[in-house]
């Protein structure tokens, strides 16, 4: 079938290739004009503009809306006034899940579609295909279920885990979670986990790290006897791919991260977060559910920035006021 | 070669047939007679005592102990007097690695050596091959490496995700990670990381199924429209298997539990720890290692076991004092 | 002056009776007639209605609301329409700092004037008196003055710790915090560093309560005949008054908690929350702020009061699938 | 009475003035000759030695050691020797409970009593007196009643919050809490504790210094407009030792802490841990006590050392390989 796509950065250039791959024809359009008229090399219709991008796509049309969160409203905002009754917009960015609720609101009273697609695979999805968390009617999904099933990664050789319900899709890599807000609901969850296992491995492998302190001097003398290791990481993230508890798509990507930077010298430890780790815990203290994991791993993010900064010199100042303790040092 | 087998409990029983099953010979004991019957049916060499297996091996010999950490010392004082110069006992449980450097040097004195092999693998490790790590001198390991080899997966179709240094094994799923403990070491850090994971899993799964609070009336007036969702938790977590970034062999085991029983209804949620994600923490203090996600997840189960009982009736005793609060349902 | 006060439960009854016997005349009004019938016995004007409470106080009015969270925005609404241009609101109670902020605005467009003022002190702030952090316009703040004064405990033996800027009333008890919002901004951190404060206790004298589990067999065999002691809870709680640096106000109820009921077995240990914990991790979050402590804290009262049932469920589960574990007691 | 006291640093220096001051007889030591004939001005007796201090103490000697938690056993190896039984060592410093409870035992072989004795107090408690831990055998800790009471801060014009039992000191300001180590042991988890409430103070402050990220443009553009307050820091920390529920000890210290520095300048922000958070830590895990608040300070000390950096490197090394993320700044 036909989809118009706007946002070619990375997530939305590598779509748009699976799509075509799969027969699909995509009309496409970013707000340079590179991408699309790359994309066009391979078999997409460049638009010149989100006009040219409507007036190229056969009603009922499908715009899929592939760009940063900030982005996401005026992008709606220019975008459904070009569009008919029966026209559908989906959001597959990461946007807060509150946003789905209120535009398919919105768009609904135009007699617009909406609905929101939480998409998973990163730079790796060309090839893997998409994982869908999808929000939204009914019938929009099942009307844009090639489209779907063309992102999706398929069952392939990775049997389901058990007997699926008929009709059930969740072993094919796409599923309908709910009415509009669960795709971005789900997939807001999922980073928020995601925060949880990334930290997960990074304190244990910076244990690892540590495993030479008694050496170093820098443990208590009691203890220090015990930490003289000096652990081959790239080795152990490699070695627990197979048959361990631990193996995961993590940490094969933590293996080729460490084999090819085993100190991981190029990185600063700056570590950004993009939105969805904040909004599960603002979810999960709405409703009173505890998550003290991933909270942490958030937290861990905004120290690595130097958010904790003063927190800390209040600290030293405190230890100074009753103990009259310098700072180490110092 | 041949290998005796102290412990025929769920791990040590797996073990020895996936040896035998190699072309390996064992020689297997338990503290109940039952078990090393049935292995003596499909190939092992039953013993009636420590003594009797002793005899049963031709030196130099190899006895693996797979027992409760309790129970490992006892066992080791029995089995040490009966053995030889230039024997060697493996412990394959989860004992602190503080206990492999105290036992190598004890042992050693008495000419025997000793390696530490955290074992990784569960119940399916007899079909996906036991996943090792192993600490202590490198000419042991490498006189033992045939049944490492034959426990551990092997490569397989799994690809390492970098080329390898020659005479590395880790793609094979095992490894000498060190000295004398850094087979245990590992170990232990591999099972906080787990538990880090596992809550991480738990705590995004939760979520979801608060997500229809607002419908519950257990949300605060101002989100209570946003959660109504009455999400499909089996569906989720086999579609996270397809392309997603948390995918993994842990959502694997998700996906199964939740579709055999998607409420949980079977499960109390008192959740056991075994030793692993508290030494984990201890060498963490010591090495001034932060590791707030794994002691999160460690604080959870305890939390899960009623152990916060007496600080949250402490809260409540302080709310009465200062706000003359009431407690909830009171 | 002259206050009007909406809302005579626990802590506006009491803020009455401490504003008439600093001098000042009170309209009062409640859902129910009885407060405000008691309070007329003590000097108090009884209102009967919110109208009937208008008509009572002479222009330019200063009404100070004083109800629950969920009720402020409907006595809002009923009263706004009863002022005149140049009279006053306060909002006393523990509102989201937004709600100031909005609230003031759609005021102001009235010509009335709004202002938050956080308000600690429970049920003892009609002896101690109560800590007012207030937000909104300069002029306004001044105006109401003498009602803040009388109500704040004033600087009474407590010298300030440093010398304060002139004019500076945050001796006295009071302190105009910044525009509108900026009163319950700081109240509910406060709150936030409150449920941190508490949590740090609850946990210290939950170990002082573990500190036998040697004796009951609870710990692992290598440290058992470390954990013997049976500690004097109400004892310590005392002693740390005197010269520790751990003292504190709410130490002291600690120990008045702890010497009524040394095991608190009148309480179950359900732990309520009442907003202000939510709103601060969620201005954190806003902020990029990390709060792992105060965090943890309000997590420990959803966990209180069972919202961790399923996380611990599925954690039982996952062990079952990979190692045929039992939940402990089964 | 007459007391030796060993190690002549801030604490054990003012702890001896104290003790002349309310009448007792001090012959004290140090490694350097400085602090002892400091102290021989105001009427302490100077030894050269351990040797010479034992010999002028007349027996039963009462020993205070007062040496860092490292240099413990070596004076204890020192002075055992030189004394004779009846006897008594008194460790005041950090030590970990368990010490006591091994050298209580070694030193009772030699007719040697020892006492643990906890001492919160720091530079301030030349002025306030100093709370006392203590532990060891009932007798013991009675001969040196007097030393205790001279040393604690005394009832003063504090009120105990309850009768107390008759014989009780607590509300004097020391407490004999149990046998051998238990005053190490209720001086660690206060100190676990101190970690707790400092970090909540410090949380607190630093998302007060956030309060204008709107400002700065570093919130979500949702939000932005919430966040904008400058707000006074002193002036808060101030007002909140008046009628407050967070009123301590800790809050005057930072109080005059910020009103010296506002911005805490002069503080880099690297924190110390001095050994008893780590060890709060330790029993809690041996006990399954759930502690995720003194954790969660713990690891913000390591952290504000840089802990953390090979973490936060892995997590964006993790974000590079799947979603081809460069770090902020980048």
């Amino acid at each position: 079938m036909q989809l118009g796509m706007i946002g070619l950065g990375r997530m939305g250039r590598n779509m748009v290739q699976r799509l075509l791959r799969a027969g699909h024809s995509c009309v496409v359009s970013d707000r340079s004009p590179g991408p699309a008229a790359e994309l066009a090399r391979v078999g997409a219709v460049a638009a010149a503009s989100l006009a040219d991008l409507v007036q190229k796509l056969a009603p009922p049309r499908a715009v899929w809306i592939m760009v940063p969160v900030d982005a996401v409203q005026g992008v709606v905002d220019e975008l459904a006034p070009l569009l008919q009754r029966g026209d559908c917009i989906i959001d597959g960015g990461n946007s807060p899940f509150e946003h789905a609720i209120r535009r398919s609101g919105e768009l609904a009273a135009r007699g617009i579609d909406f609905l929101d697609a939480g998409t998973s695979g990163g730079v790796w999805g060309l090839e893997r295909g998409y994982c869908l968390m999808i929000g939204g009617p009914e019938a929009v999904v099942r009307r844009l279920e090639p489209v779907f099933r063309a992102l999706a990664p398929g069952r392939g050789a990775l049997a389901p885990m058990a007997p699926q319900a008929p009709g059930s899709t969740a072993s094919e890599g796409y599923l309908h979670c709910g009415p509009s807000g669960a795709g971005h609901f789900v997939k807001m969850v999922h980073n928020g986990i995601e925060y949880g296992m990334m930290a997960a491995y990074a304190e244990g492998f910076n244990l690892f790290r540590h495993a030479n302190a008694g050496a170093a001097g820098s443990t208590t003398p009691d203890n220090a006897a015990r930490y003289r290791y000096d652990l081959d990481l790239p080795a152990i993230a490699e070695l627990w791919r197979r048959g361990s508890v631990v193996s995961s798509w993590l940490l094969d990507l933590t293996a080729a991260a460490l084999a090819a930077d085993p100190k991981l010298a190029g990185f600063h430890g700056r570590v950004a977060d993009s939105g969805e780790g904040r909004w599960t815990l603002k979810a999960a203290i709405d409703t009173a559910t505890p998550v003290p994991v991933l909270s942490a791993a958030l937290y861990s993010r905004f120290d690595s920035r130097g958010e904790s900064d003063f927190a800390n010199r209040l600290l030293s100042a405190m230890r100074q006021q009753f103990g009259g303790h310098k700072e180490p040092g110092q």
